[in-house]
């Protein structure tokens, strides 16, 4: 039906295919939104996934917990068939049994410091006098020659001020229009080769100290400041490579005292205490999967996706990367289920592992449900997905979408906000591409794959990757808000006559996340 | 001369008193400007009186180090006669030589946490379960029961969102007057007076969780936030205290996270460790005192001070509270020291100790050298001292200056703010009064006393009593042009024909913070 009027109006095909076919179901909407904002749960997910497990590093008890949870709590909401699924070889789980950094002369000062996931601990307490080196290569070390043996040796943070915070820490988009918002976190492969050698060098620069005789590594890194300090690890749960030295990332302030203690010729004396457990049981990695079957007999064998990554680094509880996005998935999930409505297409959530260390969790499942991009050989369920809606920016509200140059999708979209412009979905669809998370996987073998835009909050400047990633830094509300939003989203792409639009299909081409191991 | 030719004019006599004796001397102006900006000392200050000396909780050993430190940089730069100088009976010293606050259950922490100035430390290492307490009273204590002890008291904190930081956390003052600035930091005896039941109370609450086996205590306070903690202590110090039961302020978001999970049933262990030394041995309260001696055969008996607190809390170093205000006059009295200059008036500078417990060493010597306000029985020296100028608002630069209700110098301030409008000294004279610090003790006694007015940078969000009081904290190109503006105060103050104006004497009334220990 909606296709012979349509056919009459070739120049404003997409507006009215979506005109058409998208007008939203307002009653189906609004109760959705009103289970979503009067009866959440948002809290109960934030709280077990946040305080309940801990870091949530892949692998780790953490990960696992969170993972154990999910499955618990999905029989209690009565979802399908919640379960971990493989996705492939991940490597080392990882977790910090004890840590203490404390510096001993010239006074006592319990250092605001985190280990470095997957690399060593101490052996034992040690106490020792920090070397200063100006950068973490082969000749900084040389130069210091035989004295770096017995050493904590610290890379010389640059001489430069903190800036004062005269801007907000924290803000959101205004209420002008998003659709030109331009792309952002898009890395071509190009780039990401680049910076191998890097890390690469990195990696065996650190075996070089190692075996120098340096005791441990500090560093202090990129917006540390005021006790918040961004913590993340390096390559070592792979399973070629050797787990390097004890490494601490540590507050900035101390890390500049020191140095400029020792600049003065004052000894500083650390105390270094550091248990790392590595777990090689089981190298396989794995994604929690659950489902609300469809109800349509023909189109219950469809399926719409949404999900976020579980996984986490370890200075905080990963609450705003990301557990807010699992949170704000399950609490959609919920509020669909709890409806008295009954999804023609099925609707599985999917929570990543290791995405922290290359998309691989949802990498590792598109490539073994729908094909890998390197030579785009398809997979039958690759033509029975409609969509995949991600979330990981953060705890702010979604205030549109990015429509990751899918141009038919634009009006269809934004007739999906309109209902709920009033709780700020206001921004509008943007055509530009996110990038460095979860449905790039899905983007890489033509799936329609979506990311939403939320309100960037503090995300940047305090908790992406910080030990301030923690429930307190969690906007209850905008979560409730994004919940409610992916809750329609979905529920309309499981309703709706046909699949999702499709881009052309992407030339083949190694994903771009996909380097081998070891380096 | 000038009293012949203002004496025609009494209408405008304040202000033309000011044109005829405080016109600057503009060569002398441009000298200190010059010895200040490009030859700054500054960071030199800055790095002994913070990261050299640590911590300077009066009495400690980071106070005494900065002390030392002090009167040999004073030898050095030739100051006259620096010593420290008794100011009465402070009490104990205090520091904390180890501490460890861990989560062990459900996982591991190294919690950000600082243990209580004047508080007891655990006699080993303990592990113990937390047990909620509704707030810091008997009555929350014996709802417990029996299963107090044995248990990490902790006092529930409130269970509300922290506010994400959409406002700046640094700001400056804008370019228009400050002229009308309200009062800042006063207080009446009265008010403090209310308050002193409170920390009555709450000094014999803590000694009763002691008693109920408690085997410490934890809270989580103010402003705290984004692994900034603010942390101050209590009146144990005075010799009549015993000291309270361990006890430790920690990261508002960890204390959260504690509070949910036990109220979600989950049980929380912590392992505490604390090594806190008190020092008995001298509970002598000490200034620093150093001298640039006037020239004048009459008014080198005349003397100009100028100040700040040298002691600070425990949390961090004290940069901005208020080594800040320290490393200014010590460098203003460097750059009068280096210029061929020759003050006619005696110049003094006077370190304090134990202003964060009561301005006491300000007092103490106001006491001893001027009289005490309670019966207002001066003595002589009270005749000879013309101003006291005191630094004390953190880190900014000095934007103007209060004239503490003295309406006679706000003429004569003017004079001496307009040369350095181009270093952003383009706020004015309020004739407000400003508290809370050290120029109090003085205008208690009829000595003028006098506190700048500096751009309020992030003193009150981050650094006034946090761990985050450190070097990085300072801003140097602020510190700078303060150091020349309070220099050139000081030398017109040495210069002028007259000693500075008074307002009447104040009637004869107990000191603000005075009060008897034990309460």
């Amino acid at each position: 039906m909606q296709k012979i009027i349509t056919g009459f109006f070739l120049s404003f095909l997409f507006l009215l295919q979506a005109t058409a076919q998208d007008t939203v179901d307002i009653q189906i909407m609004n109760l959705i939104r009103e289970q979503g904002l009067k009866n959440s749960k948002i809290e109960l997910f934030a709280h077990h996934l946040t305080d309940g497990s801990g870091p949530r590093l892949t692998n780790s008890p953490g990960y696992n917990r969170a993972l154990q949870w999910l499955i618990s709590i999905s029989k209690e909401f009565n979802f399908s068939n919640p379960r971990k699924e493989a996705w492939g070889e991940f490597g080392k789980g990882w977790s910090n049994e004890y840590s203490a950094l404390n510096m001993r002369t010239p006074y006592f000062e319990d250092i605001i410091a985190y280990p470095v996931p997957w690399t060593l601990g101490t052996t034992k307490p040690a106490m020792a006098e920090v070397a200063l080196i100006d950068a973490l290569d082969s000749a900084s070390i040389d130069k210091l020659g035989a004295n770096i043996k017995g050493k904590i040796v610290m890379v010389k943070p640059a001489n430069r001020p903190l800036n004062f915070p005269f801007q907000p820490l924290a803000k959101r988009y205004g209420d002008s229009s998003l659709d030109h918002l331009p792309p952002t976190y898009m890395f071509a492969r190009s780039e990401i080769e680049a910076f191998v050698p890097y890390l690469k060098a990195e990696y065996y620069t650190k075996l070089y100290l190692a075996k120098k005789g340096a005791v441990a590594l500090l560093n202090s890194n990129r917006g540390s400041r005021d006790g918040t300090v961004f913590v993340q690890g390096a390559t070592s749960y792979a399973k070629g490579y050797a787990a390097t030295l004890p490494e601490m990332t540590m507050s900035i302030e101390t890390a500049m005292r020191i140095a400029r203690l020792i600049q003065n010729k004052q000894k500083v004396s650390l105390e270094l205490n550091v248990n790392n457990r590595f777990y090689n049981d089981d190298l396989t990695g794995y994604n929690f999967v659950a489902e609300i079957p469809g109800t349509d007999p023909v189109l219950k064998n469809e399926v719409v996706m949404l999900g976020g990554h579980l996984d986490s680094w370890t200075g905080g509880t990963g609450a705003t990367d990301n557990a807010a996005g699992c949170i704000v998935m399950m609490e959609a999930m919920r509020i669909l289920n709890a409806l008295p409505v009954k999804p023609k297409r099925t609707i599985r959530i999917a929570l990543w592992g290791g995405e922290e260390q290359g998309l691989y969790g949802s990498f590792g499942y598109v490539k073994k449900h729908f094909g890998n991009p390197a030579d785009m050989q398809l997979k039958p369920e690759q033509q029975k997905i409609s969509a995949y809606y991600n979330l990981d920016n953060g705890t702010g509200k979604i205030r549109g979408i990015y429509a990751q140059g899918n141009e038919a999708v634009v009006p269809i979209f934004r007739n999906w906000l309109a209902p709920f412009t009033d709780l700020g979905a206001n921004g509008g669809v943007t055509l530009s591409s996110t990038g460095s998370t979860d449905h790039v996987s899905f983007d890489a073998v033509g799936i329609p794959g979506f990311q939403f835009i939320q309100d960037p909050m503090e995300y940047e400047t305090r908790t992406h990757h910080s030990n301030m990633d923690t429930y307190e830094h969690l906007s209850i509300p905008d979560l409730q808000q994004a919940a409610v939003i992916v809750a329609a989203f979905v529920y309309n792409t499981a309703m709706r006559t046909e699949l999702m639009p499709r881009k052309p299909l992407p030339k083949a081409e190694r994903f771009v996340f996909d380097f081998d191991f070891p380096l």
